[in-house]
């Protein structure tokens, strides 16, 4: 008989169980203990609070009847106790027992469990090069150090800021800082580009863009050596590397770090009483969100459960996740069978004026999971073209190239929402293990101000489709580019005369202009411009606007016998979202 | 071995077959034939070619990079022939041929083919009453019309119309006149409710108070008696009748009429032919999209195909199926075997600033197949409530309440791709049969900017989960409406004193107002002041601002013995949504 529930945490997945236990079971003892004293809070929207579209940071931990979620809230309206300041240092499982510290109290004590939850979330991480710790050097975990960030920059004490990682949270610090505040932002990312853990390097290209078209400074690939300042100053310069160490150290004068290299789980009580945990140091959890004691749950951001689609333990810091979980593990002490099976990894990001959506893996996460993953870009209007308000969208789908398994989708465009629509289409289908033909008859709804007869997503699976069965050889945009710049490719423009002038004009020797309705009777003039060599090892690269036109000349094309040919995907459009123009 | 092709059909359908069957086959041989000389428009954009968003009607037959759509473009870009003004007069199917007439030459012929599809499309229904035919009696099915009624706008012929019909295309229509033209509109329905195939009741309550709210005059459950006028100068005025008899017939004075009274499936050819048509009168296909003649293909608006939620046969007219199903065709005319399994019924339609979208069955819809449904109605807003362009979504969740089974989904909501978003994420799931609780933990991607942590689409899982398991209880908020007006309910109020104190005033010996933090201490109020008439019969309503305290009161009053009360969906923000201000 489960008669006390104790609850570590109390910040998204602890209030979330304790609400749903509450209703469902209006008997049963509840305590959750926090050891910070500002609670339930949505910490993912600190950075519209810094960023000004939250104006009060009460606002990030009101209800939408703008009631406080404090304590008093807690015990009057949902109807159980809260302890702030109260941090739990052990479990004791053979006694099913808490030890807490009363911080204010300076005192100990214990607290007895039938059923405990374990909901300590994660901690940003502090790398290991000097200066971590140095004052002005911020992390964004909780709302002190909103605040905090806050503060400085409207006491006008912040004119150059350094984000250290260029994950979701240095992405939406640095959009934060750059927009509303004007403060010149430089992000350092040891990888080679933005988003890693969200995009393919394609995709990374176009936020990498918007970033850089609003002022912000992006270095890539380079590595924090150390942060100088001093204690009583702060920060005053970030020192970097190459990656590879090959170029000298270059330093960024500062006068504000944001620290967003990444969150490690909160497991230490959990391992020190012997609960297990995964690859990724997350406590794991099965199903009904139990630990490894069938009498501890765990979930949000210190828990490690199924990613659905490599088949991998993951850890997911997501509130979303967090809420979903919270329900679960209620149902489950209250005596019921609810499951969380795991996560398909969706995730989404406000970029400046662009709304970026993904799920499933990326092309690296999937061959990392052992797959053979093929891959299609399309760019399309995320309204019916001739729809006043059309603008235009990149989306990517990757399936397996053996079994044609739909593996992850990764979208961007201005219109947030219809991003989202999109990628949150595919989303569910992912843990099933769908063909590549269920997202070309994908049905999602339709109407000309919301989507294409034959929308993006549609045309996504179909090109992906086309793409497996060797009908459409593409060739990546960023490669594309690159070959161009080494200046040993032959390019076939399908588009107007007018469209392709002035690349013809810089590439007299390269870009052969034949618009697409005088193609089936011009072809032959491309091997005559090539004069036999494009057969021999150069492919020819066929481009028009955004893919399906260059698709139909290589599929002629082939007809004829010429069939080195790579179609450039998503086109000029792609062109120009991840690069400035060529000519 | 395949190597002659018909297509009857040259608007959706049809050119989708063509275009890919000549991509996946360089060498077979098509024609194409349309009894019309506009071809391959998207017929769904007229309202917005009426309403002005698209300028040109040449941008509804026209490809994204300005190309038209017309003969020689499909003979030079896509490589096959389209024969217009030819209309199919007959299919000799022993001998393979269709019968066709040259509509301008005056003469008959013959076409071989080795495969044929018959993509004819549907024609809107002209009901049996007197003056359908008259001049200034419009149709929405091709740009022929279309031109026609923008033209008689333009020309300041039209200051009265009068809209038959209120599903899709009649509301489109309506937008249309209204917005751009400032017409007086009235629509004219038969159902008592508009969108009667896409929504239940009090979704479609919604629409309604959009429509009035933008100044269209709705008339619902009437029929039409007779279209008044003369071949000289047209219609002037429509007559219609209480559906029951029991009025007196209005006249409506018009000088225009829009007929949107649904359309019905070309199959005459084919019934003639002695190919299957459904009860619908749709041509019957496969899941390959072959008739009952393995060589005769058929889809689009002609065709008649599975509900796969249902499981009877519809027919669906919507240019995104035609061309998903255009595909599958195609391919399999080609020799591979690509399928169409059938439709979960996806729609979305724009209402001036409004979106909707639904998937699924309705209520009735449910109903009528055989299901015991159970819905449950959220209204929640659409990004993290503390966002600032955050606004309010409705949503409509609907399950078989034995088997918990998923059956349909509606939304509606200001930010349309938002709407779409959340219906396009449970879209794709109807067709496997889910429990609820796939709902309940559905990974939509989270971000502030686009969603809430517990999503609008989770909480429609999780009231639709708390409504099927019993421990919520809830009231249709049009139902509320009408029984507040007849007097004799009793209200708990959980909003703050302030929300509430002018029902209070209005509804003195009704309207009971405990702020949702003080029900727990003042819940002993309720009994004082019903004086035990609630638990004999009447119910407590329990209301507040969009749901969830009141669900929250509902549990505490029954955790205390108050068993006997009921939660008005969606609270106050639905009533607002269907109804003018109560107070």
């Amino acid at each position: 008989m489960v008669e006390k529930v104790v609850i570590i945490g109390a910040v998204a997945l602890g209030p979330k169980v304790a609400c749903r236990l509450r209703r469902i079971n209006p008997e049963i003892d509840i305590t959750v203990i926090d050891r910070d004293s500002l609670i339930s809070y949505g910490g993912c929207g600190i950075p519209y609070y810094v960023g000004g579209d939250v104006a009060e940071l009460e606002g990030l931990y009101s209800t939408i009847a703008h009631a406080k979620r404090d304590v008093p809230f807690f015990r009057n309206v949902k109807g159980f106790n809260v302890l702030t300041r109260v941090e739990a240092l052990a479990i004791k499982r053979s006694e099913k027992k808490v030890v807490v510290r009363y911080l204010d109290e300076d005192r100990d004590g214990e607290l007895n469990y039938d059923k405990l939850v374990i909901a300590t979330g994660a901690t940003p991480m502090r790398p290991p090069f000097p200066g971590s710790d140095l004052p002005k050097v911020h992390v964004v975990s909780n709302l002190h150090h909103a605040s905090a960030i806050k503060n400085a920059i409207a006491n006008g004490e912040v004119e150059h800021a350094v984000v250290i990682g260029a994950g979701a949270i240095g992405i939406e610090m640095a959009e934060a800082l750059t927009d509303l505040w004007g403060i010149e932002i430089t992000v350092v990312e040891m990888a080679d580009q933005v988003l890693p853990q969200a995009l393919g390097k394609d995709m990374a290209r176009i936020v990498e863009k918007k970033l850089e078209d609003r002022g912000v400074k992006l270095l890539l690939s380079q590595k924090v050596m150390r942060i100088n300042g001093d204690l009583d100053n702060g920060v005053h310069s970030v020192e970097i590397a190459d990656q590879l160490g090959k170029t000298t150290e270059t330093s960024l004068p500062c006068d504000m770090v944001i620290l967003a290299a990444g969150v490690r789980p909160n497991s230490e009580l959990a391992v020190a009483a012997g609960l297990a945990v995964g690859k990724n140091r997350g406590i794991l959890v099965n199903r009904c969100m139990q630990t490894t004691d069938p009498d501890i749950f765990s979930g949000g951001d210190c828990a490690e459960f199924a990613n659905l689609v490599s088949g991998l333990d993951c850890v997911m810091p997501l509130g979303s996740l967090a809420n979903r979980q919270g329900r679960v593990i209620a149902t489950n002490i209250n005596g019921g069978n609810d499951q969380f099976p795991g996560s398909v990894g969706t995730f989404c990001i406000k970029v400046f004026d662009m709304g970026v959506a993904k799920a499933g893996l990326t092309f690296a996460q999937a061959q990392a999971a052992g797959f053979d993953p093929v891959q299609a870009v399309v760019a399309q209007s995320d309204r019916a073209h001739f729809f006043p308000d059309a603008e235009f969208m990149f989306m990517k789908l990757i399936a397996d190239r053996k079994t044609r398994t739909v593996l992850g989708v990764e979208a961007a465009g201005p219109q947030g929402d219809a991003v989202k629509a999109r990628v949150d289409a595919v989303a569910p289908l992912l843990k099933f293990g769908v063909d590549v033909s269920e997202i070309c008859n994908l049905e999602v709804s339709y109407s000309p101000p919301y989507a294409s007869a034959m929308d993006v997503v549609n045309n996504a699976g179909n090109v992906l489709d086309n793409t497996l069965n060797g009908s459409l050889r593409a060739i990546d945009t960023f490669e594309f580019i690159e070959l161009l710049k080494q200046g040993d490719i032959n390019v076939l423009d399908v588009r107007s005369s007018v469209q392709a002038a002035s690349f013809v004009q810089k590439y007299p020797a390269q870009w052969i202009n034949i618009p697409q309705d005088e193609l089936r009777e011009r072809f032959g003039e491309i091997t005559e411009k090539l004069s036999g060599k494009m057969a021999e090892k150069s492919p020819l690269y066929i481009i028009c606007g955004t893919g399906p036109r260059s698709y139909e000349a290589q599929v002629f094309l082939n007809s004829k016998g010429m069939i080195n040919t790579r179609n450039v995907q998503g086109g000029y459009g792609m062109v120009l979202a991840i690069h400035p123009p060529l000519v």
